[in-house]
C-alpha cells in the first residue's frame, strides 16, 4: 500500500480510536470570519499565517503549513509536510502542497486570481531573516503586522475551545490527586515532577506547554520545595526555583523534599493544544504556621479576584485590588515575589498559549469579556524559606466566572 | 535575610551541592575571542546577543539577559531578571541590571565610552517587531546579521562541552537500560515515553530539548510502535509518529504496544544545556524478519558513516554515500522515509541546539572539522507497517570519531 493510500484509508480511524478530536468545520469558518472582519477594519487584503498555533487555530492542523486568508475571499492552506495528514486534519476546502516559500506567490495567485495589495504577517514572532526572504518573493507588496489581529480573535474562546480546556482541567485534577500518592519524604522535586508529568501524559496531556516568545520556555515540572520556592529566576514570575543547571535554572531540582516545608506545585496541562494552569500546595506533614497563614491569604486574594470577575471588570483594577488586599493582610513585601523583585501581574490569559490576553496586571486597563479564559495565581514568597500560592484557570461567563480546574483548593497534606 | 544577601551567601553552595556546574571563566573568554575574530572579519564593531542559548554560550548564564560584545573591547552582561543569580552563574566581570530595552544604549555607552558604529543581532531568530523596537533605540546604527557568526563559533566543541555531552550520553545509556525494565506488553507508547522521561530527569536530564526555530518544537517522547512508525508528520524527519492530537501530531500516542512489532525509541537527553540524540529499537519478543533485516541495514549504514567520519570528510558526500549504500542493500524506496516523502539528511550537528552545523545532507558540501559533534540516524520506513533505525551522537576527533552515546547497539528485546 502506498503512503497516501494508507493515510487516506487508515489514519483517520486509527487517530479517532486513540482519542483525536478534529476542529469542526463551522468552528474554523467562524474563526476565519472574525479574522476577516479584523482585516477589513485594518485595510489588510491578505494574511499569511505562519506561526504554528495561529495556523492550528485557523486551519485545524499543526502540520508544517502556511494559511493564506483573503479578506474578501477564500482561504488556502499550503502544506509543506505532511500534505495528506493536513487534508485529514483540516476541514478547509482548498489544501495544496508546497516545497519552498518560493512557491507561495504562484499558489496564492492561482488560487485568488491575483496577489493581494497588502499582506499581514505575524511580525511579533516572525524572525527578521524570514521576513526579508518573504519580502523578496512579493515585490511591491505592502506589509502589515497581523499579530495583534490574530491575538484579538483568539482571546474569546468558543464552546469547543472551552470543552477542550475543561478536559485539560479534568486531567489536571486527576494528576494532582495521583500526586498525593506519588509524593514521599526524601523524594527529589524533579522525580515528583517527572512522575506527575508521566501520569498526566497517560491521561492525554501533550507534554509541551506553549508560550508566544523567542526566549521564554514553558515546562510543567515547577515543583518548588522549601527555600527553592524563594528563588527568583529568568522570567516574569514571582519565583522560578532552582532548576537543574545554569542552562535550565527554573523549576524542579534534585533537592530532596522534607517534612513541614511548603511544596508548591504549579503544573500546566495541555489537551488538544488547549492549556490550563493550576497551582496547589503539597506538604509532608503540616506546614509551619507562617506558610499556613500566607496560604490562607493567597486563597483570600484568589477568591476576591473570582468574586470581581465578570464582563466589564477592568483588568488593571483587578490586579491593583489584589495588591491592596495583600497589603491589608500584612503581605505587602512578599506578595508576588521577594521585596524589590515583585512581579506586577496576578493573572494571564491562557488557551493555545500561556501568555494570551487578558493580563490582570499593571498598565493593562481594559475590560474582561465573556468567553475570555485566564489563570489567576496569587503567590507569597519568603526568600530563604519558601513560597506558597494557589492558581486556577477560569472562564469569564455572562455574569461571573466558572472555574475550569475544579480541584479541591486545600493544601494536599500527605 | 534579604533576597540579595541570601543569594550571595546560600545559592552557590546549594546549587553546587545539587550538581550545578558553571562554565569556567577561561572557557567563556576563549568563546568570546572566537566571536571577536569573526566580528573583526565581518567589520562588525558591536554584537547584541539576545537569544537565550547564544547568551548562555557567551556568558554562562541563561537568566533573562543581553550580552554586549565589543570587537576590540570589553563584554557587558546586562540582566533583566535575575541580576544576583546571573552574577553567581556568569564569570563575566561586568554585569549590570536593566529594566527595559530602553536602558541598553545608555548602559553600553557608559561601559564602552561610546556606542559602536555597527551592531550585529541574531536576525535568524529575532522577531521583526523586536528588531524595529531596537532600531528605534539606536538611531543611525548600521545593523548586521550575527547569527551565522555565532553558529560558526559554536560548531566546534571544547573539552568542557564534550564533557557535558558525555555526561548526557551516560544518562541516555542508563535510561535505555532502565527502559528495558519499564516496557511491558499492552503499555501505551506515551506511558513508556513518560516513564523514560521521568527516569532521565532523575539522572539530571533537563526535560526540554532545544531547536533554533520559530515553529519547530523538540520533545523526547518519540516512541513509535508498529504502524505509527510509518507516519510522516510536520517536520523534516523520516517519520513523526501519531502523537496525541492534531495540535501535537508527533511522537508517542495512546496506542498500546504489541509483541513482535518494531518499537522505535528516539530520545534526546539534555545535561547543562548540552544535548545528545540516541535511537534504539525495542521489541516485545522477536521483531518480524522484515524489520530485523532492515535494522541490520541501518546498522551497516550507520557504521559506514562512522568509518568515513574524520576531519576533512565532506558532509554532502557522507550523506550521498548512505543513499548509495541503502540502494545497494535494497532499501532505495524506504530509506529515510516512505517513497516520495524521503528526507535528504542522515545527520545533524548537535550541542546546545538540535539543529546546529554540520548537516550530513544534500547541498551541505563542506568538510567535517575536529571538535564537531553530530547525530547520525539512518532509518527505514514502511508505511502502514513500521520503522526501524539506529542513532548515535559522535565527536569528530583528530583522525576519526568517538561515540558519545556508548550504549549497546543491538535491539532491546524484552
Amino acid at each position: 500500500m502506498t503512503y497516501k493510500a494508507w493515510v487516506e484509508k487508515e489514519l483517520g480511524p486509527l487517530s479517532r480510536a486513540l482519542g483525536f478530536r478534529y476542529t469542526p468545520e463551522e468552528e474554523i469558518h467562524r474563526r476565519l470570519e472574525t479574522v476577516r472582519q479584523g482585516m477589513k477594519q485594518a485595510g489588510m487584503e491578505g494574511l499569511l499565517c505562519i506561526q504554528k498555533m495561529d495556523g492550528y487555530y485557523l486551519s485545524g492542523t499543526a502540520q508544517e503549513a502556511v494559511v493564506f486568508v483573503h479578506a474578501d475571499g477564500r482561504t488556502l492552506l499550503m502544506v509543506k509536510r505532511e500534505l495528506e495528514r493536513a487534508r485529514l486534519e483540516s476541514p478547509l476546502e482548498h489544501v495544496v502542497g508546497f516545497e519552498s516559500f518560493k512557491d507561495l506567490p504562484g499558489l496564492i495567485e492561482s488560487h485568488s486570481g491575483a496577489l493581494p495589495g497588502s499582506l499581514g504577517l505575524e511580525l511579533d514572532m516572525l524572525p527578521v531573516n524570514d521576513f526579508q526572504r518573504i519580502q523578496g518573493l512579493f515585490p511591491a507588496m505592502r506589509w502589515m503586522d497581523a499579530s495583534r489581529l490574530i491575538r484579538e480573535a483568539r482571546k474569546i474562546k468558543s464552546p469547543f475551545e472551552v470543552e477542550m480546556m475543561k478536559i485539560a482541567g479534568d486531567i489536571a485534577r486527576k494528576v494532582y490527586l495521583e500526586g498525593r500518592e506519588i509524593l514521599k519524604e526524601g523524594m527529589t522535586e524533579i522525580r515528583f515532577g517527572g512522575l506527575m508529568e508521566a501520569a498526566a501524559k497517560d491521561h492525554g496531556h501533550e507534554g509541551l506547554l506553549r508560550v508566544r516568545s523567542m526566549n521564554y520556555e514553558a515546562y510543567t515540572w515547577h515543583v518548588l520545595s522549601g527555600p527553592n520556592g524563594g528563588i527568583v529566576s529568568q522570567s516574569d514570575s514571582p519565583m522560578g526555583g532552582l532548576g537543574l543547571s545554569p542552562a535550565f535554572p527554573v523549576g524542579a531540582s534534585l533537592r530532596q523534599m522534607k517534612t513541614r516545608e511548603p511544596i508548591l506545585v504549579d503544573f500546566g496541562i495541555c489537551y488538544h493544544g488547549y492549556q490550563v494552569d493550576q497551582t496547589r500546595m503539597f506538604s509532608l506533614g503540616r506546614m509551619n504556621q507562617k506558610f499556613l497563614d500566607a496560604f490562607r491569604a493567597c486563597r483570600e486574594i484568589h477568591d476576591a479576584v473570582l468574586d470581581q470577575t465578570r464582563p466589564g471588570a477592568d483588568c488593571e483594577t483587578l490586579f491593583r485590588n489584589t495588591v491592596e488586599l495583600a497589603k491589608k493582610l500584612g503581605y505587602e513585601d512578599s506578595y508576588l515575589g521577594p521585596p524589590g523583585l515583585q512581579t506586577r501581574f496576578v493573572g494571564h490569559g491562557i488557551g493555545l498559549e500561556l501568555n494570551e490576553p487578558p493580563f490582570l496586571a499593571e498598565r493593562q486597563s481594559y475590560p474582561l469579556e465573556e468567553g475570555m479564559t485566564f489563570a489567576v495565581e496569587p503567590k507569597i514568597v519568603f526568600p530563604g524559606e519558601g513560597a506558597v500560592g494557589i492558581e486556577n484557570t477560569v472562564l469569564v461567563t455572562g455574569n461571573g466566572c466558572q472555574i475550569l480546574t475544579p480541584l479541591e483548593q486545600d493544601i494536599f497534606e500527605v
